[in-house]
Order: structure tokens, then sequence, then C-alpha cells
């Protein structure tokens, strides 16, 4: 009887976490005893073929961490953050909940001793980098953020893989592209455009482009993220060693290949509704972003990405607008 | 009328950066208003020019740094810590200094506002870095420290960086190598036979190795120390940009290169009273530490080294046994 607490329940990524485990009606064949979904505001709980509990609290009030692991959750799914764009806008509030709610929850586990040691998967990010970056990021590059957001990702890092030696808990983090397509309303992460231009314009909206085509960024769709956390979920941590903060695989894309694979998916039409308005803003935030990576050691240990970002929009047709899609011409996706 | 404030001054590096600006009689030629001097225990101010005082207090309990910026010091040294043999014992203890107290401190920097915006130097450790290692550690290596101490050290530096960038203040951190000779008793760091094997046969006394003569380590003498901490002071941080992270230069060597250096300074006799021991936990720890660094940045940004392990031999000699020690000899030291 397997005990499964989401952390971040009803985000996106939390949604579709569930959604899976619900449909598949377990964990890689394992039968799932009970699911407890946890967030700051109420999750909505899936039909599933075992237990789904729901539960709204703020996971960096005192007591309540202590509270979410009193039934020894034999695996934690931790996915809740205040997003870049807020934890830039409010600095206590970004602190809080990024740095002390994750704090918060390792220390929970910690105190509760008495041999309990649960696998923690947590969701960091790519924004732990910052510039100035090689032409492409390997496993052994310093972790220097330029925003409070990378920073707070960048210490809960530090923090599992330090809670982690000491035998707390068996612990691994996701440094997760960024998710595209997004599906939705835009959040407040600046990184929003990147879906918008795919995501409206498959809408029949129009949609903002705020750089230039040339910039280049690191994608993922829901689908690849939600296999990346499955697969965290279960594999053999010793093979971890000491070091379990790891860059997730990735397509690397520029706007302008992203915008030429829309054409390609949805023709002429589609792209005509992406209006670029640069925003100066937006540019010299993105310019401290990760373009690329070489992330060996998730692919040594069996982490897969998508295979091209034409896929990454087939999913977005398939998973959020139920359409089925072209196949691949062949030279061409 | 500039104010100073150390935190840790009663530690070795605390008191000979103390005793160097009352000798001085102020900063790089500027002269100094008042000296506060902070620490766990009570701090012995020592004759200067300039006016000091000492307080002793627990950093790490609610209202003490914001007591201690009250008066908004120009400048902070912040140098304490729990060692790292006690932040591995006590995990709870280490924390709460070497992290809470820290974050406390840039804390309460932050809250004065109204455009106080001090230096604050912070001496980080070479701890923030665990194996497996590069043959040379560059600028670029990430942090992946193999104990707490180093988790906390790379935690308060990720904090220091953003904390700067937010403008809250001027902050850089130092990541010092191994302080060798460290004067007086062997405290409870894992690295204190470097030292010993040193130190004690200087003294005429027993000293003994726990691992093997082929150890490479990183060093730097206190006089280099201290000569970081107050070019870290003083230079220009704009330079930094948002790297405000550094490794300091050290000199290299293995046991037996310290050995063969006490020799040329002390003679057989000094070298006989090293007996070697080897102790399975202390090599344990060691082979997870760094050996050999590439420290670019600080070079260019004017930090020196000591320029052998003899000079760092006859700076204690003459630092703390008040011996005249004899010239290098040419082609050996």
């Amino acid at each position: 009887m397997k005990r499964v607490l989401v952390i971040g329940a009803a985000g996106m990524i939390g949604r579709k976490l569930t959604a899976r485990l619900a449909r598949d009606g377990g964990l890689q064949g394992a039968a799932i005893g009970e699911l407890l979904l946890h967030d700051v505001v109420e999750s909505s709980a899936p039909a599933a073929p075992f237990k789904v509990k729901t539960t709204a609290s703020d996971l960096s009030a005192p007591g309540e961490a202590e509270r979410l692991v009193a039934e020894r959750p034999d695996l934690i799914f931790h996915l809740a953050a205040i997003v870049s764009g807020e934890a830039e806008a409010d600095f206590e509030k970004g602190y809080r909940i990024n740095l002390d709610g994750t704090r918060r929850l390792f220390e929970a586990i910690r105190k509760i001793g008495d041999g309990y040691k649960p696998r923690v998967v947590f969701t960091s990010s790519i924004a732990v980098f910052g510039a100035p970056f090689p032409e492409a990021i390997g496993d052994e590059f310093l972790s220097a953020p330029l925003t409070s957001y990378g920073t707070q990702k960048a210490i809960d890092e530090l923090l599992l893989a330090d809670y982690s030696r000491r035998g707390f808990f068996d612990g691994i983090s996701l440094r997760l592209p960024t998710i595209c397509v997004r599906p939705g309303k835009p959040n407040r992460a600046a990184s929003g455009f990147f879906s918008g231009i795919i995501r409206e314009p498959l809408a029949g909206q129009e949609a903002v482009l705020p750089v230039p085509k040339s910039v280049r960024h690191w994608f993922a769709s829901p689908r690849a993220a939600i296999g990346f956390l499955l697969h965290a979920a279960w594999m053999d941590t010793a093979q971890l060693g000491a070091r379990r903060n790891l860059t997730m695989p990735g397509v690397a894309a520029t706007v302008g290949e992203q915008i030429e694979a829309l054409r390609r998916l949805a023709g002429d039409a589609a792209v005509r509704l992406i209006r670029e308005e640069p925003d100066a803003t937006i540019m010299r935030i993105v310019e401290g972003w990760p373009r690329n990576f070489d992330p060996r050691r998730a692919l040594a240990l069996g982490f897969r990405a998508d295979a091209s970002f034409d896929d990454i929009i087939r999913i977005h047709m398939e998973d959020e607008l139920g359409q089925r899609t072209p196949a691949p011409r062949p030279g061409r996706a």
C-alpha cells in the first residue's frame, strides 16, 4: 500500500501528474494505496482506482509541513513554487514559499526519524543558471542564478542533496526545461511568450512576440515533464551518488525554429497571428537565461526528452486540443 | 568616519584581522571611526588609534542581527561559523549558526532600507566543492558539497549574490583555502593535521599524520587570508558583475611537499617528530576535498596568494614564533 503525496497538486504540472497517476492506476505497474493532493488552493481530485484525498494550506505556515507528512507518505512530489516573475516582484513571498516552505518540508521529514526515508522528487529549474554561459551547459557548470527564483531553487537543491547524503530522505531534483506548450492562461513567468506564440495562434488568436527570432531556449512538453517525474520516482537513486540535482534533457530551439515548426503543423495563417512587439524588459531577462545544455547524466540515467519542437507542438494539439496531428513529414520534423 | 563591524571577531582570522586594522590605524590609509567586534564569546579589544567596542551574543538569536547593524556599519566582515567537524556532528547547530545566522544578518541589513548599503565581506570555503573534481577546479565549476558545512556556505554564497543583485548590500564572498599554519590549539576541523604537522614539530612536539603523503591540498597563510579580506573590503566590486563568490588563490602542495618544506626550514629533527598513523575516517573525509584550483578571476581582480609553501612556514615562524627565518635558498624554495 503505497502512499503518495503531491505538493503543488493544483498547478499545471501537478494536475497533469495526478491525471496520469489516476489513468495508469498506479506507478509503473505498482498499485497506489492512497494519493494525497496538497496546494495552497483546493486541488480537484480525479476519478481514480485508489483513494484520493485533497487538502489546502500554506506549506510555509508553522505545523503544515508536519501535518502533511504525518502519515508517512512513501513518495513525495514537491512541485509547489511561486513562479519567477512573482518571486522577483515580491522578495519576501518568494523566499517564504520557495525557500522556507521547502525547508520546512525537509525538516518535517527529518524530524519523523524512526527509519522513515521517503523518496522526494523535487522540481527545480534551469533558472539556477545565469549568464555568461558556455555554448552548451554541462553537468558540472556552476549555479549562478540571476533571479531570486533561481536562487531559491539552487538553495533547495543544496538542501535536498545534504538531507539525502545524511540519510533523512532519498531525494532527487529535476531542473525542468521551460515547459512548452503550457496550456491555459499565461502565468506571471517572464517565459510565458515561448508558449504563447504557439498556443494562441493554434486557438486562432493573436500572440505577442517580445524578443527577436534569434533567441534560443530549452524546452520540454508537459508530457515529457511528467515522464521525468515518474522516472525519478522509480529509478534506482544509488546511481546518482552524491549529486542529486539533474538537468533534464530538452529540445533547444530558437524562436524562429519554433515558428517554422508551427508553420509546418498549422500553416501560414497561424504564423501570421504572431505580432512582433519588442519588449526591452523581457529581452533583458531572457538574455540572462540558458540557451542550450549537454545533459549527459540525465540521458545516461534514462530520462528522455521530446524528439523535436514539432513533437512538442503535436503533443499540445493532441493532449490539449484533442486533435489528431499530421504525421511527421520525412526530412522536415 | 567609517564604522567597521567584525562578526566572528574572537576566532583566529577575526583576531588577526582586528590586530591588523589596529596596527595599520585604518583601512588602506582611510581612517576608521569605530570598530565593533562581535562574537558568541567576548572578543579582546586591541589597543588602536580609534574607538573599539566589543559585544557578545548568539547571532542566530532573534533581534541580535538587528542590534548589530542598528548603527549602520559601512563595512561588515562576516567571519563567524561553526567549523566543518562540528557542523557535521551537530546538524541543527550547524544550520542554525551557519545558515540562519547569516540569513538573519542579511535580512537585518535589508530591512534597514533607506539607502543603507554596506560592503559585506563574507568568508566562504573551498568546502563548497565536492569530488569528483577536474585536475584543477576552475571558476565555473559547480558547488556540490559533501558536508553540511560546505552546504551551508554554498547557500550563504547564493544568498549573498542575490541580496547584492537586489541592491540590499554590496557583498563579496571569499572561498578561503585551508589556512595553514593555523596557530594555537587544534580545532574540530578535520583539516587540522595539515597545520599540525608543521606547527607541532616547530614547537618541538610530536604531530600525527593521518593520511598518505600523496594527499594534495590548497593552502593560504593567515597573513595571506587577512590580505584577501582587506582587498575585498576596498576593491571596486563593479568588476565582479553578478558573480560575487570567488575562489581565493592559494598554494597547492602535497603532504610530502609540506614535509620537505619543513625539512628545508627546520631540519630533519623537526621532520622526525611527524608520526604516520593512518586514520580511515579522516582519509575518507579528505578524499572528498579539493586538491588544486585555477582561480583566474581572483588573480585578475588582484588577490594574491603566498609564493610557496616554504613562505607559508616562514610566515608562521615570523608571525607566531617571533623568529627571523632563513632567506630562501635559490632553486629550492
